[in-house]
Formats: structure tokens, sequence, C-alpha cells
């Protein structure tokens, strides 16, 4: 139910503002049982699908933070290549209600053929957004220098069937998910409560906080996220700017994931002047342990569960 | 004046429709003298700039063949390029007038400052569209399924002044342009003609069709092409579907470079159901000698005048 090949981040551009020669403009896949999301497509999101082995066609809902360039240019290509595929939706679609012009310039940017149904989400305020199935979208506003939602996916909390003890009690098929579902089995020996079976099992969450200045928002996407993907535009010799330009610092994105008990960090959205980013690594890694620097096309695993 | 380096298509991307592991959607940079002339930005077209080392602050004008995705949805990205780099234009954007809508959506695609000045030339019939230094360009209206305009730039016939000759007359320094500009020069030994001391320079000519059924316009902008950049979506075994969809195949591009007594082919556009395009080179070959077959950030030289 949960190895890393089915709940996994694919990278698919890394880049702010500025494509490089290794880094494509943003585009993140999130893979998580049979969900496939997608976050911020920049331009050259549907070639940058096709280099990391992800059929556009597979896509459950699509994303958008914020209006910028560098974080919908792409969503035209991925549209009408799922219009090209036979891909008739519905399609969730969710983004700042402020932006609704240009998702409707970036819907109509061309001539094709239009044979999918989107599902627009236009989001105004904090609070979940979208049910998916076992994930509820939530979102939150972000401090960008125009409209922007941060978004989290969270699991509700479950229950881990034991099985010696559904055993010892001759509780099997049908019985198990009457169970589950009512929360109290009548048996021969008596009433088995949920509880006296199972242990609790937390949901995961997955948290996306792309262009934002240090904010209690950003904060609350990130709390307790199993995967949060945090924008870390700047390393600390250019910390004045980040304010200034609404972004963060590789080291205010370790010290969100700390103070929110986050359990894996994902820096991504880079300026270009970073030939090289091992040292935002290493200062978001001064504040929290586990970081990983998102490089275009690599998948990276949710945690497993605790 | 005239080297390679100096007169060169330079190839950013050359799938049609879908974009593959090894091609990107359309992109030609044609660099001709001091001009930059980009053609068909398809999407990733700012990104494949990078990687072909062009700067996209050198293009002097940029010019659409029709509203197809592939052949468009990297303009967003180019403009919104130019405006970062503190370009301002103007800069000519050539288009069929029946697409303006969507070069209107495309130009506010997302936002961004726009600090670029565009210069507008929507094509509506035959004819020359734009001068710029040294070059005439023209327009003539293809056969697809929607408005679409090919492209060639002539450069005016000139002369090609004779050193020796001027010597032997004494003719040098300003009195060599008032003779190129006068056709005539009065010197002490009587006057001489232009004609005297420089032998006629024909003018290059640069074609760019793009998708198109076979049709008398194709072969009316390849006239005489030193360079013919052409589409050749498909080869003989779907021959058959090439008209039914507005396309060429290979070998009819080479018939028509042929027939047209163009220099050199390149040929380009390829389905993605062609993960070896040799087939197609050695198709068009049959009719036509030069023949190459256009590869993402290849550099292809114009051919030295005869």
């Amino acid at each position: 139910m949960n190895s890393s090949r089915e709940r996994e981040l694919v990278v698919l551009g890394t880049a702010s503002q500025v494509p490089t020669r290794t880094r494509n403009h943003n585009g993140y896949v999130l893979r998580w049982d049979g969900q496939t999301v997608l976050f911020d497509p920049g331009e050259g999101t549907q070639r940058q699908l096709t280099l990391a082995g992800v059929s556009p066609t597979r896509i459950t809902a699509i994303c958008i933070t914020h209006a910028h360039g560098d974080h919908c240019l792409g969503l035209p290509g991925v549209l009408q290549r799922l219009s090209l595929e036979g891909v008739t939706g519905p399609v969730p679609l969710v983004y700042p209600a402020a932006v609704e012009e240009y998702i409707d310039r970036l819907r109509r940017a061309s001539a094709y053929e239009d044979r999918l149904v989107l599902d627009p989400h236009p989001v105004s305020e904090a609070g979940p957004v979208l049910h998916l199935p076992g994930l509820v979208l939530e979102a939150r506003p972000l401090r960008h220098r125009v409209p922007t939602f941060g978004y989290r996916l969270v699991e509700p909390d479950g229950r881990r069937m034991l099985a010696d003890r559904l055993a010892a009690r001759g509780i099997a098929g049908p019985d198990v998910r009457r169970l589950q579902h009512d929360g109290v089995l009548l048996t021969p020996q008596g009433p088995v409560h949920l509880a006296d079976v199972s242990d609790p099992r937390p949901g995961q969450r997955f948290a996306f906080v792309m262009d934002t200045g240090l904010c209690p928002e950003a904060l609350a996407l990130a709390q307790d996220a199993d995967l949060l993907v945090c924008e870390a535009t700047f390393g600390d010799a250019e910390a004045a700017l980040a304010p200034l330009y609404g972004h963060l610092t590789a080291r205010q994105a370790g010290e969100m994931a700390r103070d929110a008990g986050a359990r894996r960090l994902v820096l991504t959205h880079f300026s270009q002047r970073y030939a090289d980013v091992s040292p935002l690594l290493a200062q978001a890694g001064e504040a929290f342990p586990d970081v990983v620097v998102a490089e275009d096309l690599a998948r990276i695993p949710v945690p497993d569960r605790v």
C-alpha cells in the first residue's frame, strides 16, 4: 500500500524565472497510490513528462500556485496533449480565483480540437478545495508579488488492522470490512470493537509551498508533512533579496521544515545564479536533517509511514 | 560577408504534434549577417535557445506560420524573456491575420512586466511583409487545416566590386560608394560605369515552408532558395495521410526542392512515429541531392554564394 514506488514525487523542472541547461522551468508530479497530481506546469512540462517516463494520460488533477510563467506556461501543452490522447476528463484544475483570466487564455492559447472537460476549482480562501480518492486537497494563500496559493494533500487518519487479533476472534472476509465500516461487530463471543483489533494509522501529508516570503500560512501548509516541497530561490548571500521578491532562502525552508515537524524536505525553484546548489543544501541542512535538492527528472519517495 | 557562420540555420526543435525524447517541438533561428529571425517557436523554445547557445536578446524578428501549438506555444516564454532581459524592441512579429486572437492570448498568457514593444505584422495575402536590413520578408498562404502562411527571405540582387578594375581606374575610398550609389562616376579619364568595375551578385534566398499540403504557393516560396526548410511530416508508407492532414511527405519535399531549383533542403517536422528518419532522408534524396535531416540543436550553413 505504501511502497516508495506508489507514493513519490517526480521532479520535472526546478528552475525559477529562467531555465538553464540543466534545469527546466518548474513542474512536479505527485504519484500517490492511484493519483497523479501535476503541480505548476512550467513551459516544457509536456516534454519533461516524456523524459521522466510519466504518461500525461495518467494525470488525475492539476494544481497551479500562481500565474507567473515559470509555473503555468506549460498548461496549454498538457491540456492539448490530453485532448490529443483522447482523455475526456473531467480533470480537476485548481488555481487562485484571481488568475482566472490567465487560465482562460492558457486554455485557449492555440488552435486545437478540445475534447477534455476540465473541472475548475478557483481558490479564494484557505480551506479544503477538492476531494480525491483517499485524499483531501487543501489550499492556503501565500505571500508573493501576485495572488498565490500553496497546497497540501491530506490522507485522513485510518486504522491498521491487526491480523493476529482478527484471527484470534475468528473474524475474516466480509466481516472485516463490516467492522471497519460500523466500528463494532457482533460475534458469537460477543461484540468486538474496531479498537480491539487495530492500531491507529495516521494519514500521510504532502505539502507544496511555492513562491512565497516567510508567512504563517506556509508553515501551516508544511505542518507534519511527510514530504514538503518548498521553494528555495536564494542562498544566504542573497537573503536580503528574498523578502523583496517574495521568496524564501534555503535556510528559511529548512527552518520551516523543522518548525512544522516535517519529515522530508525537497528544495527547488532555484535562481539561475546558482550553478552549484550544494551550499543551499548545506544551509537548509543546518536546520533540518532530511533535505533533498530537487534535480530534473529525479524521483523522490514519500517516506514510509512511521 | 557570407561565411557559413554568418548565414546559418540553428535548429531548436523538429517534432510535429508531440515532442519526443530527442525532438522538441518546432523552433528555428535563421542567423543572417546581423539578423536573427526566429520561426515558429514551439513550447520549450526559450530553453532550446539556451541549449543552442543563441541569446534570446539577439532576436530581430519573429515569424509564425500558424496557430497550432507545436508552432507557437513557445511565444509567451520568448516574449517574457525578452522583457526580463530588458529588450524594449520594437521587435517585428509576423503571423497570419486570421490568428490574431491566439497571438493576443499568447502575448498575455501569464503575469509579467511587459517592457517589450512588438511591431505586429498580420499577414492576409501573398507579398512582401517586412523589410529588414538587407532582406525582404515575403509571405504566401499555404494549404493546411488552419490559416497558414509560409515565408521567404530575399536578399536583393547586388554587385560584387572588382578590386583590380577599380585600382586600374584609380577609384578608391568614398568614390567607390559614390559609384555604387550613382551607377556612374566621372573620373579624369572619363566616366566609369558600375558594370565596368563589378560583376552581378545575385541575392541569396531562404525559404520556410511549414505545415502544408502540396500547392503552387509552397513551390513559389521555395523558388531558387539557397536554403529551403521544409516540413516532411510523413514517409512514403504514410503518403496517403499527407493530403488528408495538410502535410507533405519527405519525397514531396525533395521533389519540390528539385522543381524549385533550390540548393539545399532541410527536412523537419517529423511525426513521432519515426524513431529513425533515415528512410525519409533517402526518399527525399531520390529527387534532390543536397538534403539534410534537421536534428535538434544542429547548425546548418546557408550554402556559400555560387
